[in-house]
């Protein structure tokens, strides 16, 4: 097999670049210096699309600044394609490099510069026309370039999976909550049979923390929409020109038609990453959301005979391969094995953004990549959840109605009518006795069946009078 | 020594019960059972407290709602001094208790209603005539007070102890921001030499994280001001009045003057602590930017002759028991501890607010104690690590320049003028051989001495152009 | 009130030290300068007793090399006071100060001096006879004295709580283990019915867990027995006599009963605390064993008649101030709850280990805190857990066989003899019909009564052939 | 574009599979009803190739029980195949499917049927002469297949990466601690001043923190090296024959060279990992080394001015986009960066781990993905950072013997001689002037110029005496 090469060279001396590869010489030297976990630990492919769109927005600016025209065109052409995705197999670095994600600013620069070379005619690794510094990241540093992608990867990411994954299950678990209305259950606290509830309500709860789950992703967004760009190699903005700043950001914001502002204060921008590790707390928060709900879901639905049994999940692949018949609560298992990630994933983000020293974090490729996992697991395991299990979830009402009429918990409605000792001595009797709560009253002569089933109505336990 | 007693019984049988104590058999009973930790592992005092505004204010609804007045006033009553902690002494209990904090209620229930009863003139143990459960906890179950108590306590802290201590720093950052706005010095990424900034500047970096720092606390606190109480068992209010719910939040908000309202869905509000993970949340990422602030602080503050020295931090205590004259940055170190047991406190959190079942979580006391711990440490080091150190630091101007002066790293401002690639062999040649960037630059003939003195000038290079 | 104080001076000035207290002004200054959470939050008690076992052991070697006998036996009778937790109320600070622990070595110093000096006739706060530096802390530096401590600590915890906490745990497991063996119930995978396997067996694998939790956190104690004395300030030894380290920790070792050496290399055991981490790694992993033990226990006794109650768990306590005869697991919730404190204890221990810098970690006070902490909390649930719930767990035996002989997953047992997909075909018809196996076999024509009677034997099922 | 596709069923219906894959129809299911993260978070390659080991073992052990010896050596074929990564391409399903990794047993089961079909002559799809269940998982249960392809493909991991890395790193080490033995540099406590040390004594620290990674990591592998193959479903080892799991261990230990050996107890081993949680905090103690041990080396070679500047580090790229002649300590932010990855995926696995219910842990697929992550991480970051930064450290001895000379905190020589608080005036005042501890000291009269270099000799103060 013969591999056709050319030579390209940096400041460290001369490397073989594949020809076939827009990349260049720092690019290669990454992937010689930074052996480190193989292809599946690739830079995130939405921090590269990211940079698409923040390396034509920032062609677009300087062009308005007095950038040739036709290097600039032919840079957000090029640009254009990375945010396309149409390049993606010209960025082969991984997370595993510089915690400033230099090497990934290079690997954009680089690809770009040749592809807008090649547009223009002229040849791969000549750097010109097009220079991958002097013209691709005019105005820009690894600095501020780097964690402008990682905030518009994030927002994009939260604003295509996320949220949309969330709202879908929302919605679905809103519609169970509605036809699971008036179906009236035994509650359950300390995983004891308690009073009663309904499904509809049972499910509200999680309606709610869905809901919540939304407006906590949102609550640490507007801090996510601010960019570093603008603030070059500490913040200070050296080497750019007054008004870049806010010009990229709002470019880039009716790019994404996302609210993208410029970071009021960039050395907070590019020294901390304070608004990454927010944002990855609220997907914490809806990691234990997510927990709750699909462990809930399992236990109610575990059976067929020996668990709970109150929900028939559905069927959506054979069980067991030894034992015939079984059917499991797969799409639980797979939620809740994305909340331990998300929650492992934001630790992972947590230590990194409080290991940041003076003017810039060097965690930078390690953080994204989780808070990226994060929302994308999440998204995509809410509607994995909501289409293969939610939606197909059915109430067990012969079950459910079993459960609550054998429960000695509804001996609570005669509190107030016999007062909480004999009401007790009626539940821990019936108890002792397996017997219901209603003959062991009338037994105890407490009251009479008339007067039972006058006041202990679980539909009437549903809510305050 | 003699030890008096009074003997009490609960449903399980008779208790000794110490007879200057106000708490009765299911206070003992809880801790003959619950031999975990020791005192210093007791239900937060800060929770005791919101126990009694809330008992105080349920009394008060319970008043309005028919609860006879002398009742209700002898629990108005007893229940403001748990809430001034005049008490204290009353609650021996541990939080590594029944999940739901249903003991910690009962002690409540146990010590209102004793010491509402010995207002009345009554007998302590007799439950006459205040009951602990059918007067102090009327229309209340543990499952929808602990929660309550758990929000209140929350709001509280951060308001009283958390948010001034955060805004403390602020201002005592921000004071030093302005005072050193004028000093240049030499930036560092990466931990190297960068392009320089002023003094102010960095610090304005910190005044950001500490003022988003507070920002973030207060987005997660709406959904903090949301009480359960009202749900009652499971969160259907089964056993309360309509209108019971919105009476106590109003009441509970114009006792604390904070803005509470009843939780829009109480089944949520009993079965998850989401609000307090996401609250837990917000503390972590300021925890994150604690560590960044004072990390950064004792790096800047290092030396006194082999370190940065570009701080001079204040002296407050002899620093080594061995090494005459030698002071240590220990508020950074007191600082950084707490964000450490921070980021730990949250995982417990997550966790335990992750591993609710059906309605009710019960992981309760111990997420709570968490909160309480994080809020408290992050307050009080704010405070202590303003007025023990930020407002104490001094720069080192002398230094300062000294660094800024020969770093080679303000080549960067002869990128515009000669190059990328000659800039780059001056600041490489000068390092090399230990020289001057402006002696090696008119050595290697690429400029005159007058063009590097105009060309490169620090104080040019803080913003764009 | 009147509050006698005497007034002392450190190298910043002169303090008031309250009359009745050992120690001095460094303890005094201390408490004025780190005002942070309080009386909850102060140095752990073990690590106080660790010192004065320390502080003795240093006297005896000090002794041996020439320290004035009066002075070295009135060091280490106090020493032994507060080994022996007889000045307790003399140690005021808290963790949050500085990282290196300076200030609690000093305070230990202190109090040690002066009690000296008292029990020698001199006057408290003259420093004569007994200095605190030149003598009690003789050969000694903070840096050195702390980490040891801390090991000390870590190790008598680990020996007299958290090791005799988790056997009585595993004996009680065990115990049960061996009186269920014959209980043949139904198996759970997925929370699904599974095949069968006997509750002995089940009680079985709790029993490995907490037998591994034992070797796991022994496994750990050999580079906890490492101790850092005789390291001084940086790891060196300087101002120590050869021999003295080695000496220290064989007194140290003779003193607890524990195998403790001298650390082999002294600049890790300054700078690092890897050794803590790894104990509190043994510390989650244990934790993580608490989890499931727990959480199955309270699944297995969840109802009274809408779980799966095939165990009745013991009585201890009313369970709910709502629900009349209501009895709640509470046992596990505790351990559950102990668990997640670990976990986070864990995270913080590590976020501490992993931040130390140059010759010296500073966050020690913080890591022993969680280390302590974690190892009580765990112990203390075992024996709780033990003695309240597991020694009084009865099998529901008619509960047991019920669901066993409703069980859909016996069907298994038949895949030898019919083939999987006719079993399958009998699960699948079987559950739709709500009708048994057997039945359902016959029905279908596959097998007779008599040979499913035959072949399905769950006490058959239960191993290998 | 035209796919060619066969026809499957699988108890659900019907599916199209590709015609050039082996998987069969459950694979295909899963990928339709799995669709979480995407390619990047397939399951991890060396879990398929322990399958293949231990799938290969197991025919050969049902060839000695009986399974017909054609049928069993194709088998054996297909797994060898599997085992050496000939079909990597057969395995498109994601980590986040059912909790058990039931469908990644059933994708493996379905390739080697397939392919041992091909080898036969058969059809694809056929199932005949090689059934995926029948024959491929003969013997066996997802439930405990899963488990020990985890243990096989952990520990593997370990001794072809892990511990070849961390040995890697060790010796690169040591080779500086030895050549850097006669350099005397001034020590850092509270990254302030503190006395001298060598800086081999120093990077001997490191050696020492290495060398016990490699013994944490070795003595959490017994634990992993039991086997769970033979329990099946729940842990009984139902439908396998006696000593078929004691040969399956045995047959896997010689195939992997490694000490495998069957569980003692398979129900621990179905229903716990607490073995990965235990191997996990093993690895998670090496992150934190690793991050005291990077972030050292980072600080020392801060530079080149304006830093600590000890250390020289290599340039192995250009450092800054911006700023030329910058070189970053770009290893140590790799290497930092899996460290906080690692701690991380330590609270996913311990979450994971916590989970369990009942007979069987459901998250296996995420813990063995995190555990896999780290032990590579942790490998292959050794080694780059081995080779590309250790190796080729410099001590910049000049700036090394200057900071010494200039330290002040040599004084504690003088303790001895003229007593703490005359050494400690000399240090201040010498601090206050700027001047030198020689000249301070004589011209307070303390000493002569002789005696203080009689005493002050840093090569003395490297040990005791």
């Amino acid at each position: 097999m013969c591999v056709w090469y050319r030579v390209e060279r940096d400041t460290f001396g001369e490397l073989k670049v594949p020809a076939d590869k827009y990349y260049g010489a720092q690019t290669v030297r990454s992937t010689m210096n930074f052996k480190i976990g193989g292809p599946t630990e690739r830079m995130p492919i939405q921090v590269i699309k990211a940079f698409g769109i923040l390396k034509r927005a920032a062609a677009e600016v300087n062009k308005d600044y007095g950038l040739d025209p036709k290097i600039a065109d032919a840079v957000i052409q090029a640009a254009d394609e990375v945010a396309a995705g149409k390049l993606d197999d010209h960025f082969p670095l991984v997370v595993w490099q510089t915690g400033s994600g230099t090497q990934s600013n290079m690997n954009v620069n680089e690809v770009i510069s040749n592809r807008a070379i090649e547009i223009l005619g002229g040849k791969l690794g000549s750097k010109d026309p097009v220079h991958p510094n002097d013209h691709v990241n005019k105005s820009q540093s690894s600095n501020d370039t780097f964690p402008t992608a990682m905030h518009i990867a994030a927002a994009t990411e939260v604003h295509h999976v996320l949220l949309p994954g969330l709202q879908t299950l929302h919605d679905a678990l809103a519609a169970k909550a509605n036809e699971f209305k008036d179906i009236i259950k035994i509650g359950r606290t300390h995983t004891q049979d308690a009073v009663p509830l309904s499904l509809g309500q049972e499910f509200g709860g999680y309606v709610q923390q869905v809901k919540y789950s939304i407006e906590r992703v949102k609550a640490a967004m507007p801090r996510v929409y601010e960019l570093a760009a603008g603030g070059t190699a500490v913040g200070t903005g050296l080497n750019t020109r007054i008004g870049f700043a806010e010009k990229v950001a709002s470019t880039v914001a009716s790019l994404t038609g996302l609210p993208f502002v410029t970071a009021p204060n960039k050395f907070e921008a590019l020294a901390a990453h304070d608004a990454l590790v927010e944002l990855s707390g609220a997907l914490n928060t809806v990691a234990v959301s997510m927990m709750k709900i699909a462990n809930d879901i399992r236990f109610l639905g575990s059976g067929p005979r020996s668990g709970l049994g109150e929900l028939i999940l559905p069927e959506n692949e054979p069980g067991s391969s030894i034992m015939p018949g079984k059917v499991n609560p797969t799409q639980c298992e797979a939620m809740t094995m994305v909340a331990a990630q998300v929650m492992g994933n934001h630790v992972a983000v947590t230590i990194g953004g409080s290991n940041g020293h003076f003017e810039l974090n060097v965690f930078k490729p390690m953080m994204i990549k989780n808070v990226l996992n994060s929302a994308r697991l999440l998204g995509d395991a809410s509607v994995s959840f909501s289409n293969n299990c939610v939606v197909g979830i059915q109430a067990n009402t012969e079950r459910i109605n079993k459960l609550m009429n054998e429960s000695l918990m509804l001996v609570t409605a005669l509190n107030p009518h016999i007062g909480y000792d004999k009401a007790a001595t009626i539940a821990k009797t019936a108890h002792k006795k397996g017997s219901t709560l209603k003959a062991t009253a009338v037994e105890l002569g407490y009251l009479t069946e008339e007067q039972f089933d006058q006041w202990v109505k679980p539909s009437e336990m549903l809510g305050p009078k």
